[in-house]
């Protein structure tokens, strides 16, 4: 599916979850995006080539996503996971696959076997769901986040897959390092360069910023596009009063040397940013983190309860480009 | 898993869905038997290997099938395979797919991926469905069954896998022949000739003699080993006062020129045949069996309507050797 656009779309980094909730707004205050997603997270189970993070930008803006469990298809099931688990013994069902959710990962294995990119596979999943907006992977090169844990009980030090932390060991390990060797080494997909540098703006969705964005601006040549434009940058703080707003964006961050404030989330974009939206609920955190990181600090709701929130979100995002 | 077993196992030759319900009664009848399945109808779909004969026997042995659909899992849903075709628009989602059965699937074609051979997969397979008898597919290398068609609408001649043939197409197109150039290449999977020569008795479960039967017996080796051992050798009719008794073993039939009658099936075990089992209602072709083929003839009630039946068929043919 080939979309005509605007050579000027705004362009949001998005992990998963958080990005999803915010994407949707964007998607409702604006025609044409872009979004440069994080693969780090993209994981091959029982064969099947998995994005967490692109699928729940996707089924968060085709309104197919489940918006309590925070992740997967609504009205999903699990029959064949739990087939997997249980009879199986599978060493992979760690990781709930719902049987939806397999189309997808069908879908895309298939393409990918066949010599779809996975920028080619998105493209074609993401018209299957009717999206206007390019959701592009941030490149086609495998780049598996990892990182090194040391085992709470006995203290065994391990290097393991973020899913593997994430997921499987519902991240309670300590962590001594998140590992972004292969996202260095990794090209941009194609588009990803040129979208930044066309974008009026370059928003930076309320993601976990060591999670799920670090790994996007590790890429090739990222980071320096946004470091070129950084008076375009916007970023949406995911941490309001020292906490995430949902998931679990504050963990890896201490592990990054962050606070888990927004000024220790914006910290993680440092020398990129031209501006930084907080919560009204950390407006007394706004003259600090202008001081500290050069930015303009924008005071708005941030908490997404509905898609009407995520749209003024979205909007007074935008605005703060001038 | 590896069984302990003893060396003379009967040895079964299994198609699907007809052997399956007969297998059941065989192993109610007997403790340790070897099957040897038919895998000319295996085929890729969605980068998943599938064995549908090899599958309805575990299920069957498993009592994990569906005995009213005739194949696939019992309390079976269909929702990736509905969501494959009805958002995907996926090409080879005409092959219903369950969710309990795609668990199989992805489970064995991990292994495949991994290195394992069929005869392995399918060994861990049976494994996991805890049963005692040994599945052996007829081989491990691909041999898919093709079939000449000619399409009843439009005349036109193609050439299609058997499942195309059998599901696609609902097996309405005329049939020129069925091929089986790959299996005549095949080399018969590891212990299959060892398992028949070691075998008191060799038993040919009821099913389709074209679709089932004839891709293994066309395995290098494996009618040689039959007809070298025919005194052991025992069929049963799957046809029955001229029709069969389940699903379309019909099909085919007058295509590879064998009438629909017990007699037209015992024809397409020519020279392998020790003894054949007709139906209580093909009383009466029983002298014409035996004269034309020069086989022994058992009569008894070949309807499966329960486990009961099933055994009591299973033992009477085991009976008719000697």
């Amino acid at each position: 599916m080939e979309h005509l656009r605007e050579p000027d779309d705004i362009v949001a980094l998005a992990g998963g979850v958080g990005a999803g909730k915010f994407l949707r707004g964007l998607a409702s205050d604006t025609g044409s995006f872009t979004v440069v997603v994080n693969t780090g997270d993209d994981i091959t189970l029982h064969g099947l080539h998995i994005c967490p993070d692109v699928d729940s930008v996707v089924y968060a803006l085709a309104g197919e996503h489940d918006p309590e469990r925070g992740w997967g298809r609504r009205d999903e099931t699990f029959r064949a996971t739990t087939e997997l688990r249980a009879r199986f013994d599978s060493p992979e069902a760690w990781f709930n696959l719902g049987d939806l959710d397999l189309a997808t990962h069908l879908f895309r294995t298939d393409l990918l076997r066949r010599g779809a990119t996975l920028t080619e596979a998105t493209a074609a999943l993401a018209g299957r769901f009717g999206i206007s907006a390019r959701i592009l992977p941030m490149s086609d090169d495998p780049a598996p986040t990892m990182v090194e844990t040391v085992d709470p009980d006995t203290g065994a030090h391990r290097t393991m897959h973020f899913q593997e932390y994430w997921v499987r060991r519902g991240a309670r390990d300590a962590v001594n390092a998140v590992r972004l060797d292969h996202a260095r080494v990794a090209h941009p997909a194609p588009g990803v360069l040129e979208a930044l540098a066309a974008a009026p703006a370059i928003l930076i969705c309320p993601s976990n910023p060591v999670a799920s964005l670090a790994p996007i601006l590790a890429v090739r040549g990222i980071r320096e596009e946004l470091a070129a434009h950084r008076d375009r940058v916007v970023g949406i703080s995911p941490i309001v009063r020292g906490a995430p707003l949902r998931g679990m964006a504050d963990k890896l961050m201490p592990a990054a040397g962050l606070e888990v404030t927004a000024l220790g989330a914006a910290r993680a974009y440092e020398g990129l940013l031209g501006a930084w939206v907080v919560d009204e609920r950390d407006r007394d955190l706004a003259p600090l983190i202008e001081r500290e990181l050069g930015v303009r600090v924008g005071i708005t709701n941030t908490i997404m309860s509905d898609d009407d929130d995520a749209a003024a979100l979205a909007r007074f995002a935008r605005g703060m480009i001038a």
